[in-house]
């Protein structure tokens, strides 16, 4: 069968006139056509649901097809097209999931996403934290052992969530975990957004689809070569209601879904068909390149490979000498033209891809061998993610709907958190609406205005949101 | 400055190495270049939050300018770039406007997105109902009377939402219908997906938001020459919370927003101020060649212009004549490879815009000239949406909740609806849940698989989702 987007440029040469929207009549502003410029193929392959195309939200045709093909590779019973990004597929997973009164158990290093489908099911959520791995400050894993005892005897739990990899590409032990949620009768849902490719090849890790995890969403765009803002959304077993997931992947998604998007997902998983292992082997050999200059290195040091991790994650860690992780970002971005996709205190972290070149993996071995050069011992501040808030016993639609203030940090000790406070990249919440403010919070915050960091949830004028009043009598 | 689309081009020229994601590394998959396809131009071009182009969810920077140009464009007080579609735009505004035990005035004939913010923020919602056009079998407009008549004394509305211009391109008084909102003290949303166009000219309806509404939604793909999927959402006065808007339209768009579908958004803003009066002059000069021909018809006819109608729609009824508006649709698709916007009992839709072409409009004339002609006079059937269901007193969200099971329309009288039962396009459900399914319903149900027309929410075998059980006694 055609792709989709064979399918799209043979209709652009067809003489189907378009009486239908998009209003750009597949032809795009003649200004963009006048100066040549490529953008307007954009235009010329941006159709609607006219006939032959079928319609995500009710899948028969063309696209039903294309999501079996999709499902066949990631090996689940059923996938799904996502045009809203992963947010839109754990919004849905979570709504198909939670149950009235009951209480979602979820990875407290989950994305800011997981946090507001929680709200919008007016859900209390019970956390799971990761351990840390203090030579990099960052967080590790989840462990079967703390959701089994976390589960013991509950009947109050609708389901379980978890991040693997993380954004650093640590991987959990998905197929323990299953069994351990499985045996309270509940789903798994996980967000295996960063690990999208996985499906590359044999050799890459196992993928939570093939570990038995109830749900999967996958960023295709993070790892893979598809357009930003497309994922998939994997589903088997018996345990999700898939009749509620389709009602809520309807809800959450655009009913004007973009077929350039679409069409990007399917050359994807074309992709990972035809290009699969020779791009996970071009990953790995990148990867070794890198591995093999930095085992030379005096001060920088990358988080070593293993099988709980993701080669695709480049964690370049500078702790303990005088540069922080965003200085380092920010000379790789300046001096050397790298652009890294985050940084926190003693890390940057770069994504590898069977997309790179040979020639970007050379400019940034040699970048950071020249940094090293130049770096010099010195003790360095401890991470963000250790510090661990107080409930108020207000959860976060409790919260959300109280009445709310700004404040400066100063002001805010022993108040309950109004808002979600959070470094983006990767749009992990440190405060959640209901949460307590504390001495440790406080002092994150003046670090952070103090080294210029921007963390999500401050105002311009440099205060949070609190409820108004003063700490609230705690229902627990 | 620069447009996004220039912007995008600079920087996909620069030496700028990306460890980030895409994952395609701005080079797209290399069986794309190979065969010299210009989507290869999409990826280049596809990058995420890297520096320089700020964050859509949290702007500061190069998209807050972009997105406060196309506020002054739109006359608004401020202006939301939105990527999951006028869907995304929608669910955001009802979620601010929404207060715990009020209720929510709606037109009947809202878009699906408005019912599944009414499901999602669990409230009850209560009707306007639009007055029918008969002679074209299409939904009118709701009046300021009927709107102040409903509000009386009414302290439980929380807001009032309508669709203005429809999908036929009916619009209503906005000027006095805020008038009847605001005097009840809630805000007015106005879903003008269908009038992002207004804003091209002074010789255009006025829009929404020019008339004093509080939150207004534009789908830019519609009408203008923008990518699917992409919408704009003004807000101004002081009826809403900002923040809590701000706060939604995260929630229910992704954390990776596409930059290509951004990029289309203030190119489409740009073009209304080049190119807007050229544009709507187009417009308009297409729709009177169009209109001229068409009272030379015997049978077709053609919705009048007016005031209150947007002359970018087309309705062409073939109302009592021997065929019907679905078999209209059929011919003008096969024969004439003339793809209209949509169909009903006695009309085919079609979307006129300034992108149009004059070989296109001619083609179209010619071949609704060649089908009058072969028309003869015939009674016809009546319109779909004449049908009120009446109140089982479940809310959608009570509804949703409830247990289910799927049964054959014939099996269904008397039952409550535990779905949603619509034509897409145009999206308007005939059905919610909680609901009563009576026997004008199942009649239609009939009708449509006689006719093998396609309803959304009717199962493969023929079955519609009912709550288990009899009849529900009512909450009323």
């Amino acid at each position: 069968m055609d792709s989709l987007w064979q399918e799209l440029e043979q209709y652009s040469e067809s003489d189907y006139y378009p009486f239908h929207m998009p209003g750009h009549k597949r032809s795009g502003w003649p200004y963009h056509k006048r100066s040549g410029w490529p953008v307007s193929a954009l235009y010329r392959y941006d159709i609607t649901e006219i006939e032959g195309f079928d319609n995500l939200h009710d899948a028969k045709g063309l696209l039903l097809s294309l999501q079996r093909r999709a499902a066949r590779v990631y090996h689940a019973e059923e996938s799904f097209f996502l045009v809203n990004g992963s947010t839109g597929g754990i919004l849905s997973a979570v709504s198909a999931a939670a149950r009235e009164g009951k209480k979602l158990l979820m990875a407290r290093n989950c994305h800011k996403s997981v946090y507001n489908a929680v709200l919008l099911n007016r859900l209390e959520a019970e956390y799971l934290w990761p351990e840390t791995i203090e030579e990099f400050d960052i967080q590790g894993e989840i462990s079967a052992a703390q959701i089994e005892k976390h589960l013991e005897g509950r009947q109050d739990i609708c389901g379980v969530v978890i991040t693997s990899p993380t954004y650093d590409g640590i991987i959990s032990d998905i197929r323990a975990i299953v069994e351990a949620v499985h045996a309270c009768g509940v789903p798994l849902i996980v967000d295996e957004a960063h690990g999208a490719h996985f499906a590359l090849s044999d050799r890459a890790p196992k993928s939570a689809v093939e570990c038995g995890a109830d749900i999967v969403i996958n960023s295709v765009h993070k790892t893979l070569p598809a357009l930003t803002q497309t994922a998939l959304l994997h589903v088997q077993g018996t345990l999700v209601d898939r009749e509620r997931l389709k009602d809520y992947l309807r809800i959450y998604q655009s009913s004007s879904p973009s077929y350039l998007l679409m069409a990007s997902i399917d050359a994807c998983v074309r992709y990972i068909e035809c290009e699969g292992k020779k791009s996970y082997g071009r990953l790995l050999a990148f990867r070794e390149q890198i591995d093999k200059k930095a085992a030379e290195f005096s001060h920088i040091r990358i988080l070593p490979q293993g099988e709980d991790r993701d080669p695709g994650k480049l964690v370049i860690s500078v702790k303990n000498t005088n540069m922080s992780g965003r200085e380092l970002y920010q000379i790789l971005l300046q001096k050397y033209h790298l652009q890294m996709e985050m940084a926190s205190v003693s890390c940057a972290v770069g994504i590898l891809t069977g997309m790179d070149t040979q020639e970007g993996v050379e400019r940034l071995i040699r970048a950071l061998a020249e940094v090293d050069k130049g770096l010099e011992k010195e003790e360095g501040a401890a991470g963000a993610y250790d510090i661990k808030p107080a409930f108020s016993g207000l959860c976060i639609y409790e919260a959300a709907a109280e009445k709310k203030e700004w404040v400066l940090p100063e002001e805010a000790a022993g108040r309950v958190s109004g808002g979600f406070l959070y470094f983006y990249p990767p749009g992990i919440p440190l405060l959640v609406p209901g949460e307590m403010i504390g001495e440790k919070q406080i002092l994150l915050m003046r670090e952070c205005r103090e080294r210029k960091e921007y963390l999500t949830g401050i105002s311009d004028d440099g205060k949070i949101c609190v409820l108004t009043g003063n700490m609230h009598s705690g229902r627990k």
